[in-house]
């Protein structure tokens, strides 16, 4: 998908979020572990009730790599079934991968040909040879972790101390690697008041925002420093939405959490304009 | 499996290899590929023939998920033959993997419990509570990465230019989250030169090495700088052994190269007055 797609996607729906399907087969409804394929029946629903309040939607690679080959194929279901129903949809693969370069071609191949993903969030640690492999695919995107939203950002992120700080350094240089119409920053919700400083170094590119919600960012804060001429977001929501109920009406319950979210999201993008 | 216990292996097999099993399908012997699960097949050929030169195998996690299912299935059988016939083996999964403390624990639940992997790589960026749920598991290991053997290593690994490294700081801190009992580093061979300064760092740790032959590492340099009096060290070899020859006979083949670098690892493991 590119850039200017994913903007009118935002624009069309009046909405930046991203669901993300963290689909804990421990959390799942009850009713539904008797299924063939529990996950593939749950993703499938919240899908259908919540897509006409998302633009994105961000499978957990782990919650579907700890069930194994099951999981893949669940996995793969779920991507086969949304990009047949919901072409419009951006499909990121929260995978946090990052190898040297001829292993992240493979774990590009696994995420951009297997599986037809737009996006990958990918590991800086171990510098450009191991993004490039996720670059060479027209349409597709980098989700680059810069400054996560988990307590453990501070053990390296901001390294060092005083002066420029690490993920200061990961977006600088990297944005020469790839433009705004292939690479994107993850930036924690939790550190809202550095999104000012990262508008400055990357204007023009997206942002994916994990932790409003459940972990405790705040939407107006993010969409206050964040939010650019091209929306230039994308929020994401997981556990608040997806098991808001664990009874038979639970996609009900995550499409009604979605649409307070979508509400909110709508209001910014009018007072800013860009609807 | 326990410090102990690797190094007691170690003495007997008077070799430290691990053998990777990036046991690409596009690499493997012709002959294979009418098999049911060829990469089965290839990993417990070359298990079988070299494991008597190898204290560690290796399975590079891209090359069985750029498979989908059908590649978690021969990493799943791989990982209970080896566990199964040869109990001494310790068992690596090279998925370099690290997210929010709640993702990382079904990411250790996938590598050490559904398969019973000795231990997992894992990438630094998000920190301690990325690491932690690893160390939640007796006698499994988290291989942290410090200092890769990438060319991209240069980007972020070296930050700042003057002053502590960054991967000097991800080894000094994470040094206090586990001990030698536990963790290991991951630090290229083609970077000999810095292990002296880790050294000073970690003293009792082991290293996982990999670089030596394809990415040009000297095994020499290496055990200069790196051995310690329990070795310390677990040097890894994939493509020069595993893919030693693509004819019928590559295990034998395998078996030749695996056995010249025990011959030179024994030969240090004397010098050093180990064995």
């Amino acid at each position: 998908m590119t850039k200017e797609n994913l903007f009118d996607n935002i624009r069309r729906k009046r909405s930046f979020l991203c669901i993300g399907l963290d689909s804990d087969i421990k959390k799942l409804p009850e009713h539904l572990l008797d299924n063939e394929d529990p996950v593939f029946e749950f993703n499938r629903t919240i899908v259908d009730y919540t897509n006409k309040y998302a633009v994105a939607y961000k499978p957990n690679i782990a919650f579907y790599e700890s069930l194994g080959a099951e999981g893949w194929i669940s996995l793969q279901k779920t991507v086969d079934y949304i990009r047949e129903k919901y072409p419009d949809i951006f499909l990121i693969a929260d995978a946090k991968r990052g190898d040297i370069g001829n292993t992240s071609r493979l774990y590009a191949r696994a995420f951009f040909e297997n599986m037809d993903f737009d996006a990958v969030t990918v590991a800086p640690y171990m510098g450009e040879d191991s993004v490039g492999p996720f670059l060479e695919y027209e349409d597709k995107w980098v989700i680059l972790l810069a400054l996560t939203s988990n307590r453990g950002a501070d053990d390296f992120q901001y390294y060092p101390g005083s002066g420029r700080s690490l993920y200061t350094e990961v977006i600088n240089k990297s944005a020469s690697w790839a433009g705004s119409d292939s690479m994107m920053y993850v930036v924690g919700a939790t550190r809202a008041e550095m999104l000012a400083g990262i508008r400055e170094s990357v204007p023009g590119h997206f942002l994916l925002i994990p932790g409003v919600g459940a972990q405790g960012g705040s939407l107006d804060e993010v969409v206050k420093y964040g939010m650019n001429d091209k929306c230039g977001l994308l929020v994401n929501s997981s556990r608040g939405i997806i098991f808001a109920s664990s009874d038979r009406q639970f996609g009900e319950a995550a499409a009604e959490k979605a649409a307070v979210i979508q509400k909110q999201m709508e209001t910014h993008l009018v007072t800013r304009g860009l609807v």
